[in-house]
């Protein structure tokens, strides 16, 4: 089975995985209040665009059980308060703004005083879960039929439950492969520098029994020449009108690699992800992040005080090097006018 | 200045630069017996092809040196003991064996008592450290066209003074350039899973006074998209007949990576690497290396116990991908008949 990343406790506050822990520890944690979201959110134990919605807009209802009582002024007052601290924790996140203002929009056109709106909040962060697992099953659904018996798949970074409400993006078709009864191999490029694919994607498929083989990112290549990677599948955190998509650092060169192998190369994400308001990757914006990064490992200096690092967090890939996009409507292919 | 990796120590032991220290020390120890070279050895101290033949030759005379008042046979059959000692520390290192093998026919051939043979096995050990340092510079002066001022440069692991006896020889070039006052910017790959890049290559030019910027390995691809690299230098293990060399896993990413933007792609190795007897690069041996080095970093684990990790050591790059062959004797293609 999945890791489930997120739920309700039964108290009602907002129970998460805590990702910092993993891979040494599997440890949920109970998070009572706002600030204690807010914490978690910026302190990268909740990660993962979707992930980050859906815990924001649940956190607002934890937030303010205790606040059912109040008039309708004075909860909202309450609410966007709350709404512009849990903002705050990751600034460029699309996600979280977007389930933020879904949630204050959903209290505001809600009539009543305090119980009433709460009441809204509560089905309204559900509702936001509900459609994020019900996107992560159809984006598996139509990446299905690429993952025959005994496939051997490549993936980077985290795209998969513990980046969502359900069962990922780039690894809902492998939970669904594997649910078929399906033998598949996957291959987890670490992803350095934070090493999402070590921590997060290999313990949370060999949590729930699918074999998984990490290797260094410089390995991709050998492995293609090698024909041991039938497809690649990766996520992606912004997808232009034609097609170029932005997606974590080193997803660019596994998409040349592939090409270069005949290998096919799926990006997968939910059809949210594509910005019709974006004309190509070229205006994607990409993240720098500290170079300390990528000089410390474990708190322990790897390279010298006095070199540079460069700490890009994402890469452009172009979409002439995608062989199809698999989002919950179908695989699909650019332009998406 | 390029830092020097070995020297005799004032009392004639092996004066090494402790490389498991950097880059949080600069630590040199002195090596005062054969058990403690090949201490040094196993536990990579010591490392780099040449540099580890260097240092066995080395050590045969610092633990020789109170076995001067033996008669030939005693002090030849205490030589071939120490051989042997130092030989199994690493046992598929083509250098360590070749430079044993110099050493142990030198003393042969030599006439006379202990002493006789000490004195010749003294000049051969630094004979064979000075003629790695002279090959050295004659790769960094024949792959001086290659950087212009202001070049950028991208390498991978560490094929620098750190790995030979004297200035490397992908980054010989480099120092050279730097000694002609040209400007120089090196982009080096930080090569998980040991980190040789990161730890040592930016280490051993940041100390030379050469700008170095430390990339995830996974962030080449973006860079060169980019245009910010204008040529790729790396080294080589092993080349075949035919110019398929194996080097670092990898290499032959980096190699399709530049193939695929036009990126100049030089191999830099002594002349002695190209092995004639070897067709082309299917029949180089792939060392495996423990999974351990994937899943764990600085102690710590980075994947969970149940995940896999395939760590290749090496891997091949066809002839097709390199544009020249940087070596003692010029900028050479194949065939190497």
């Amino acid at each position: 089975m999945p890791v489930q990343a997120i739920a309700w406790s039964p108290s009602g506050a907002v129970r998460i995985v805590d990702q910092r822990a993993l891979p040494e520890d599997f440890a949920t944690r109970d998070l009572e209040s706002v600030a204690a979201v807010a914490d978690a959110i910026r302190h990268l134990q909740v990660r993962g665009a979707p992930l980050i919605g859906i815990a924001a807009a649940m956190g607002l209802v934890a937030g303010l059980r205790d606040d059912r009582g109040l008039a309708r002024g004075a909860f909202l007052a309450k609410l966007e308060g709350h709404a512009a601290v849990l903002a705050a924790t990751r600034p460029t996140a699309v996600n979280l703004r977007w389930a933020l203002d879904r949630m204050l929009a959903a209290a505001r056109e809600t009539p009543g005083e305090g119980g009433a709106l709460w009441e809204r909040l509560q089905v309204e962060a559900t509702a936001i879960w509900e459609e994020d697992r019900a996107m992560c099953r159809k984006i598996g659904e139509h990446g299905l039929a690429l993952l025959p018996d005994g496939a051997k798949v490549l993936t980077h970074c985290n795209a998969g439950a513990l980046a969502t409400g359900g069962i990922g993006t780039a690894l809902a078709p492998i939970y669904l492969a594997h649910e078929a009864g399906r033998q598949v191999q996957v291959f987890a490029g670490e992803s350095r520098p934070v090493l999402q694919g070590a921590r997060l994607t290999a313990w949370e498929l060999t949590h729930a029994g699918i074999p998984c083989t990490v290797i260094a990112d410089a390995a991709a290549g050998a492995l293609m020449r090698a024909a041991q990677v039938d497809v690649v599948l990766v996520g992606a955190d912004h997808i232009a009108r034609n097609g170029d998509f932005a997606n974590k650092i080193g997803t660019y060169g596994l998409a040349v690699l592939a090409f270069h192998h005949s290998v096919p190369f799926y990006c997968c994400a939910p059809s949210s992800t594509i910005d019709l308001g974006l004309a190509d990757g070229d205006a994607i914006p990409i993240e720098q992040r500290p170079a300390e990064e990528v000089k410390t490992l474990a708190g322990r200096p790897v390279a010298p005080a006095e070199a540079g690092a460069l700490n890009p967090a994402f890469d452009v890939t172009p979409a002439r090097y995608v062989t199809g996009y698999v989002t919950d409507r179908g695989v699909v292919k650019p332009p998406f006018a």
